[in-house]
């Protein structure tokens, strides 16, 4: 592969003052000019001509102007959440979910469908989204008319540029003529990414990323991965393939991975090897015959919380933190964070169990120069962070159509 | 921690465009302003702008003038060798050495110096270092007036912004006080990074740095590591501690490695892991018992060449490189690099036989996206790359100064 001259041009600097002013009337939800300014260390003239393209493209508005005692009016700006729609779905293995927020983040539309994991055709697949998309569109008048993008997330990777751009699902065996498929049953503007880069949109905007300068999220769910972000910049990597953490190596020749490799990360951490953490550990539990992955995830907190939790729950999950911290000390030692994030239904039930055991033991194991501040959280980004994070692309996608933004520009359909 | 805003401004990418500048003439020894602009992409007018600035800073001369055919007399420039030297010093366990560089990077010095690796008070340290610099300086008249900086490599880490910057060397208990002696005695700009973040430096600058967009270097000897470079830019992370994957896991409660973690990488293809395995497969071989080792490893890569090898030599090397590619995938899945380069005094005497089978087990144990296309290499950057690149972080450190860089600066003193 040769080089390709990524240098920014001034044009790229305007973009990331525009996305921190989006961040700072996103995190304020009502604030003035000089509070953004201040927020962000913009010059107060520069967030005056970036408010005013904002408001020009109808992204944010003026909320209200309050005369103050010396006579200036202040006006106070916000997120113009009648601008139109933006729409998330979540295309995982046994649901699809699509979510639709207003142009100020809030979710105004929920619907979800059942996915059948073994059917596998492009057709039914492609079938399941676009009825998901009309449920959903269906449930406010004249909503498509209104939907500025829709922000797709499937389990693979989007390679190639935008126009030649191809969804490899290796599950699936998608092609490139799946992608036409797609595009022309959604029949409005469309971006595809994957469900750890969508998480990790989601933390930039509403989580932990609008304070920190270099994260780590990582998804715990059935399979685990990593979203790294630098420098306010998620880390796609040579081939839009970075964050492959859950299959990075945690025991040399250890468990079957289902990605047919020895002894990832996801093989201990993942759901099914958490299941298989309590099978070695208590053969004849009880816990050990549930065989739906999420009534088990929630079955083993209950059974482990609590003053006097049953030995075995117990021990599943101190081993699985000690797996859980052992794991992010390398990602630690690699990339050196301020901060980790924890997201995926395996946080949602686990999470606050896991934490400070994992943490002392990532702090242990990790390089003195990298464990000794990291910090490790469980995300502040509730709900569905896919669907979120995929709309919240969208929306990225639009500002990026409009000519305000031209960094973190995931393939765009 | 709180955000430290990172924008970049347009000096920062005069910057980034003068970098290119200046790559592009020291890969081609002599050009012309015509081919700089084809080589970096950047304008004919930009190229004429940054060339004029570097020639009148001294850094780059015009070499000749070429009168063409249709009278148009066309300039050749270089680097201009005469503008004065750097020095790199890489300070290892054993050993002390100095490196002189003119400003085109030609080696033009070299002093090397034992070191007690049991002698660890800062005096002691300062002195040979002192010491050193003092017989390389002494090589040519009146050297010490024409050095613009000089980089010193430490195994450690430089914490903490200019001026209060603090090096922690976990094994040598320094603190700051040593600083400003050592500063004191060098008596010369100086700029302190580690060797990795040197290796990396030598190959951005005169490796495969200068061709590939994203980029991992390996640095194989006593101790492993790794620098990353992402869009030509070292990755430091939060607290300058990014590339520690020779503490990353390889096996979870494995080997116990000098860090005193379990597992480590280090532990497998560090120079005593490669020993141990030697040991493992075949107790009573006489390399078991070389004890230098530079020695056992010159020793071992003899014994495992040719037609005929020997069999426990060969099946180390083998293993070696099982464990390399198995480690390597770990960082490919998590950076996606183009290309990983390795380094380092293992690397000169295994390269080439570790190299085919490590790169075919990175390739089956990597992610399907990033593994595909990944390349291993043996770093064309020859000598002692750390001396080298420490040079070549003083005369970036230099251009700093005169205004002409404003990124990748490592921390100076
Ligand atoms: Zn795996
Ligand atoms: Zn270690």
């Amino acid at each position: 592969m040769s080089k390709i001259p990524q240098r920014r041009t001034s044009r790229d600097i305007r973009s990331d003052s525009r996305l921190e002013v989006l961040h700072a009337v996103l995190s304020a939800r009502e604030t003035t000019r000089s509070a953004i300014a201040q927020a962000t260390g913009l010059s107060a003239a520069t967030v005056v001509t970036i408010v005013g393209e904002l408001i020009d493209e109808g992204i944010i508005a003026e909320t209200k102007v309050t005369i103050g005692r010396v006579g200036r009016p202040t006006a106070t700006v916000g997120m113009n959440s009648d601008r139109g729609r933006v729409v998330g779905i979540d295309v995982a293995e046994t649901y699809v979910r699509a979510v639709m927020f207003d142009t100020a983040l809030n979710r105004i539309g929920y619907v979800e469908g059942a996915r059948d994991e073994h059917v596998l055709d492009p057709d039914s697949i492609v079938d399941g989204i676009g009825a998901v998309l009309d449920r959903l569109l269906a449930q406010e008048d004249g909503a498509r008319e209104r939907v500025l993008g829709v922000g797709l997330s499937l389990p693979g990777l989007v390679q190639g540029p935008r126009g030649v751009a191809a969804v490899v699902v290796p599950n699936w065996e998608w092609r490139s003529v799946e992608l036409d498929h797609l595009r022309e049953r959604v029949g409005l503007p469309l971006v595809i990414d994957n469900p750890l880069k969508a998480m990790v949109a989601a933390e930039l905007w509403l989580g932990r990323g609008r304070s920190a300068s270099s994260m780590v999220t990582v998804n715990l769910g059935t399979g685990v991965g990593a979203g790294i972000v630098l420098e306010g910049t998620v880390l796609r990597g040579a081939t839009n393939s970075a964050g492959e953490w859950g299959h990075s190596l945690l025991m040399l020749d250890g468990r079957l991975c289902r990605c047919g490799r020895r002894g990832c990360v996801e093989a201990y951490v993942g759901v099914p090897g958490i299941h298989q953490t309590l099978r070695e550990l208590a053969p004849r539990h009880p816990l050990a015959e549930v065989e739906l992955q999420a009534d088990f995830i929630t079955s083993l907190a209950k059974a482990a919380a609590g003053p006097d939790p049953d030995p075995a729950a117990r021990d599943t999950v101190a081993r699985t933190a000690y797996y859980l911290g052992s794991a992010l000390a390398d990602l630690v030692a690699v990339v050196n964070p301020e901060v980790v994030t924890l997201t995926g239904w395996t946080t949602w039930a686990l999470g606050d169990q896991l934490v400070p055991e994992a943490l002392e033991r990532l702090r242990t194991e990790s390089p003195a120069g990298a464990g000794g501040s990291v910090q490790l959280e469980v995300s502040t980004v509730g709900g569905n962070s896919v669907a979120t994070g995929m709309a919240i692309t969208a929306l990225e996608r639009f500002l990026v159509d409009a000519g305000l933004l031209t960094t973190r520009i995931p393939v765009a359909l």
